[in-house]
């Protein structure tokens, strides 16, 4: 017989967020930014998860540049649960300390991984889905939410279900397969077949399932996070520094979700799932005026259509322009066709080859 | 026989460039600005007219709101001959009043009127024809100074000469007709022919000869200027606030040349003559990169061409964008298509029309 177990929230936030530079910086990343709303994405995390998980029950996985920074907007959050990896050594080896850390705390804990970054337009739906899902990983099961695709999308993993498996049915259905970033012909297929979700990340497991994967997959990330002391003894953090660069850089997509043998997956329908990719998700996401601009400054708009503009407390005139991504802040101008978003991020590494640290 | 009299600059400063906007204020006018070379334009008028007019015989008017720095930026003129007129009356009360009190200072002085935000490629050739102007004005003439068309421009007077008239000729011919800015078809037709030449604002003049004419053609001015007490006595500054508003709001091209029996024109030749009237312009005069940008602070171009980038100390970072202007500032912000450079204007009147007083 299954114990009543807690539910508990772990929300990954130590991306960057690159595109969106010049707003988003090491110590102010994207998850962090209030570019949609009055409370950033971190923080709609929580709020959207707390009918379901809540706050003494979240853990935040960050980075030291973030911590600080995460803990102010989640006073809620008990700020031992907020922890800076010592290095980045992407989501398998965090969620695996996570586990390990919960699994202390409760064992047997059920556990659901969030990124924080993301919005949801409809969240009393979406929370539908997560009760459900917790409910099949209280079974041991590994699970996912597939979110519907809607357009051939080459920037997202996803997960293949079976061919009758039917959007919004509230019953998971065996994952056939996890499959990679597709090209465009590949993602059109898969659009039109109509059994492939997208894989947005949001997983759902005992900690003692999720282990027992690790030990079976990645037994060497396994045994290095098996050494750390009890989270709550002095040596933890000084420990968790010497193992944690030590195990494997690998997403939890490729460590464990591809492996498993029996995977169960929600075929969710829309409840406003997006993830905010770039500048050019934010200006869609926002109202516009007749001209098809978005102005979060105040602005002078002439013959000017299309653009979105985030300056602060400054004026900014457009004369005769149009799609534009306008960025100011005190110390970079970020001026882009709309249609270059998504290479917001290459400028960036170009920062990072000419050193200018005081800009990224 | 004529005295040998000194020749004078009057250097007439009183615009506000608002095409200059938002580097461009109302203490910071086009012709205090640093935007080609680590001169002002006013410095590089001053500094150009050097070997014909030195400082200590150069007058300027200008405004209350750009006297302070005009003051700063000229150390080598007598700061009382800078003067702020009481109120904007356009070029004919101006320069009435400078001869005047040029009169004053020396009876039947030489008296050249020049712009302070134009710019002259080679010095050296345009000193030829000012030293001859002002040769001509010694013998009694209302001397003008016309620039070869280079295009059908339609924003600029134009001078009417013989058609016999051959260009960078250094003797002066009798003007035909002084016209007004034309539309562009006649400014086409103007250009085809080849005898009418742009008037550029540069005028030379005995003071007595000046004032015989504007005693003819303005009494009501002329008896306003005459009625004000000598320049050096203590009661001047605050006769000159009540008589000046009282003057008509005219040209001196309206009030004088347009109506004088003769005027004796010069068709000079290239001198590299440009008046900077819009971003474009001075984008147009700078030196370029590969592709076409002008780069005037740090910027990261990516797939960028044909742009304009003038941010002070803040990086630029473009990003698929072409043939825009940028100018950035602490408190406004312009991103404009460069054929649209000459409605920056307009959009600094619907910030007067807003009563924006703090970023004019």
């Amino acid at each position: 017989m299954r114990r009543n177990t807690g539910r508990y929230a772990l929300i990954l936030a130590g991306g960057r967020g690159t595109r969106f530079w010049p707003r988003s910086r090491r110590s102010r990343a994207k998850q962090v930014l209030r570019f949609l709303g009055e409370r950033s994405l971190i923080q709609q995390t929580v709020d959207r998860l707390g009918p379901v998980i809540p706050p003494d029950r979240v853990w935040v996985l960050t980075n030291d540049h973030l911590r600080d920074e995460i803990v102010r907007q989640l006073p809620e959050v008990p700020r031992q649960q907020i922890l800076a990896e010592p290095a980045q050594r992407n989501t398998a080896p965090a969620i695996g300390l996570a586990a390990h850390i919960l699994q202390s705390v409760e064992p047997d804990a059920l556990m659901g991984v969030f990124p924080s970054d993301h919005v949801i337009a409809k969240p009393a739906r979406y929370l539908r889905f997560v009760r459900q899902a917790f409910h099949a990983a209280a079974q041991g099961n590994i699970v996912v939410l597939g979110i519907q695709a809607r357009w051939p999308e080459t920037g997202y993993g996803y997960i293949e279900f079976p061919k009758d498996a039917r959007a919004g049915s509230l019953e998971p259905f065996k994952v056939r397969r996890f499959r990679e970033k597709p090209d465009l012909k590949t993602a059109m297929r898969y659009l039109k077949a109509g059994n492939f979700y997208w894989n947005a990340g949001m997983f759902f497991w005992r900690t003692s399932v999720l282990l027992d994967a690790l030990r079976e997959f990645q037994p060497k990330t396994a045994t290095l996070l098996a050494s750390l002391p009890e989270f709550r003894s002095r040596r933890f953090a000084s420990a968790l520094k010497q193992v944690f660069p030590n195990c494997e850089n690998i997403s939890i997509d490729y460590a464990v979700l591809e492996k498993a043998r029996t995977v169960a997956g929600f075929a969710t329908d829309d409840f406003g799932w997006n993830d905010v990719g770039s500048w050019n998700a934010v200006y869609e996401l926002l109202p516009r005026d007749r001209d098809g601009n978005v102005l979060r400054s105040e602005a002078l708009a002439e013959s000017s259509s299309g653009n979105y503009v985030d300056a602060g407390g400054k004026l900014v005139a457009l004369l005769g322009v149009r799609d534009l991504l306008v960025v100011d802040t005190p110390d970079a101008l970020l001026i882009a066709d709309r249609s270059r978003a998504q290479e917001v991020g290459d400028l960036v590494k170009k920062l990072e080859q000419q050193k200018r640290d005081e800009l990224l």
